[in-house]
């Protein structure tokens, strides 16, 4: 595979107008948007205007003149036309972990009788930690239960009252049928609690087609809402009035402003809002949002693949000694092409050295993400060749790579 | 009660120079810093420079290079200093609402055998509500109590596992005496959480002085953080490590870049982080709670006071029409003043079409908030001198003050 390829590809690429939409810093290669997506250019101008203009000069009157109360509606109903679902089924709120508490809570009582919450041994943490969390409140009669990944299916039974699934693994980036998976759960009378984290505005999602009943999702990665965006919620409308959450916090009271002494839930969706959303940060996610409804998920999709398979056979070619961590079939790939060397974090870390930033994932894994909107074709070419540099020249091999950063 | 006298206050004030560092707008007399603090200058400047340089150009490497990882410990350290808190006592995270749920639930625990929550009958709804939540999910064996406030103090006894109390009233602005209440939840085994929403920045706090338990507050109000702040949580010391907290996220866990399968709670406050947190929505708050901790909070309260009495001084002298819902005695009051009147919706709304703004509570509240760092005394004057032309000429009668808003 040369440049010329790469360029040509990019030549071809019908998403390419998109690039200019976002702020990118010169001189880097950025396949890290399934971690923190980049800057919408818009964002700055929205974001200073909600600042200067609404929050400065009109103050506590925004939350009506300027809409700030109908956000978390307003830009669910955005994110729902990106995953398959109706206006009215998706909220912004929190974050991912508060979401997927607010819903699993809710899902337990609505399946009482059934002590099991199934998820897969490799789920991302913060997932299974929240299910423990609420396990452990609950003081017994209930179990997480974690399978590897090819015994998920085998797994359902009668007693799983919910099955957890990242529908994106974060590491590998492998991809779950989120309609036969779901068809599989329904089968034996246990709910699906989708989390769409690497999946929102990486590929066409549809839970309403799926016959989905509940999930949650991610701002800041290719949604490109910002570091920290909130995240948000979908429950199928069958289920909302049927769904307590307990975190019942004042703006999902069925009358906020009435400040009655008794909780009654909101109509449908809004009963998931707890406490007052960040403003500026649910502003900037809105950016986000509204550019990926610009493009069409299925060009999306299409390119991801394309990025993807370029992706690998360069690696194949130039850096054969790293091994696949992901699916080899690329429709059973998320957004993302993850590698295992065991010296992976000192690797990537000479990747960032020379401004090719993927990220790194214990114990071994080397993960590059492909934002549709803003990857190139040439910038994986690039990636490839200056990782084939760095395998040629041992280059990963000095001590300031072994460093631990905090986040890595 | 003259103009003249307003402005020989504000001549002598050893706060008036902070009014220069928040941005206000011209011909509105703002009296509503209780609900949403007014936008300091030097927010602008860095909410530019964290969307622009830091996610714009590091992107990801921000997390480290910027210390974003550490904003909530940072943010929540700073706000230790005002609320008589050591550094590792306080923590920036989620919604009021959130942490009060991540608080009664670890409280609860360490609670055994005692099932009764005690609170304020008019306690602010969200409080209550989290407590209702969290009793329903626990399916039975806990009780929320909930007494008029010169009740609560009887009603403590060995079955209040928690008091839950906001020190100042949204409603009234009457102030709990903290130091005296918590001594005597102690003497009978109770835990006392705090609701701190209305009282950081506007007054000193000292918690650790009065051997307090558990603290949540806002951002948004006094702390000028901006629309929809994240909050802040506070634990003391002794109890941190015997705390669980149901929300247990990935950025609570121990080592969350490890990506382990179970959870191990952090060590001592850092357990009740949860998810990400909305980093443009946290770095406002941090400039809100820097310009506050230039500020001598005696000098704060005093002045806070002045305003208060200023203002019923106007209030009686102008319109003794009013009742006055704050506490006669200003040290019982904190930095607000309630009054009144069977059309204090219009009232409001008349007062806010002539751009003063305060605002209104059910059923009859009208609120004016005093946030000594941008309120002047000739503000307080004049305000009073419109709502006296507003009563004289009924000017509140008029059908459009009487459409009600979505928040209000």
């Amino acid at each position: 595979v040369t440049r010329q390829d790469a360029e040509r590809l990019d030549a071809a690429d019908p998403l390419a107008a998109f690039r200019e939409r976002f702020v990118l810093p010169v001189g880097v290669i950025y396949l890290d948007g399934n971690s923190l997506g980049a800057l919408p250019r818009e964002t700055a101008r929205r974001v200073a205007e909600v600042v200067n203009a609404e929050w400065g000069q009109d103050l506590i009157k925004s939350w009506n003149l300027h809409g700030w109360i109908d956000l978390p509606r307003r830009v669910g109903a955005k994110i729902a036309r990106l995953v398959g679902a109706e206006p009215n089924e998706v909220l912004v709120a929190d974050s991912t972990s508060v979401n997927l508490f607010k819903l699993l809570a809710g899902a337990l009582r609505l399946q009482k009788g059934r002590p099991v919450i199934l998820s897969e041994a490799n789920n991302f943490p913060t997932d299974l930690y929240i299910a423990q969390g609420l396990i452990e409140l609950l003081g017994g009669g209930y179990e997480l239960r974690t399978v590897p990944r090819d015994q998920v299916l085998e797994a359902l039974d009668a007693r799983v009252a919910v099955l957890m699934l990242t529908q994106v693994d974060y590491r590998s980036g492998a991809l779950w049928d989120l309609a036969a998976v779901t068809e599989r759960a329904h089968a034996v009378g246990a709910l699906v609690l989708w989390d769409l984290a690497h999946s929102a505005g990486a590929l066409p999602v549809d839970l309403n087609g799926a016959g989905a009943d509940l999930a949650v999702g991610c701002g800041y990665k290719y949604l490109n809402g910002g570091p920290g965006a909130p995240a948000f919620l979908y429950a199928a409308r069958r289920l909302q009035e049927k769904l307590r959450t307990p975190l019942s916090g004042w703006l999902g009271h069925a009358a906020p402003f009435a400040f009655e002494p008794e909780y009654r839930p909101g109509a449908g969706i809004d009963r998931f809002l707890c406490g007052t959303p960040p403003i500026l940060s649910l502003a900037a996610l809105e950016c986000g949002v509204d550019l990926t409804l610009q493009a069409d998920l299925t060009l999306v999709r299409k390119k991801s693949l394309a990025l993807g398979e370029l992706f690998l056979d360069c690696v194949q070619g130039a850096v054969p000694e790293f091994a696949l961590a992901s699916p080899v079939d690329p429709n059973q790939r998320g957004s993302q092409v993850s590698l295992r060397h065991p010296e992976g974090y000192a690797i990537v870390q000479a990747l960032i050295a020379r401004g090719v930033i993927g990220d790194f994932r214990a114990p071994d894994v080397l993960r590059f993400g492909f934002a549709p909107l803003y990857t190139r074709y040439v910038d994986v070419w690039e990636a490839v060749t200056i990782l084939a540099e760095i395998m040629a020249t041992r280059a990963w091999d000095q001590p300031e790579y072994r460093v631990r950063r905090t986040v890595t």
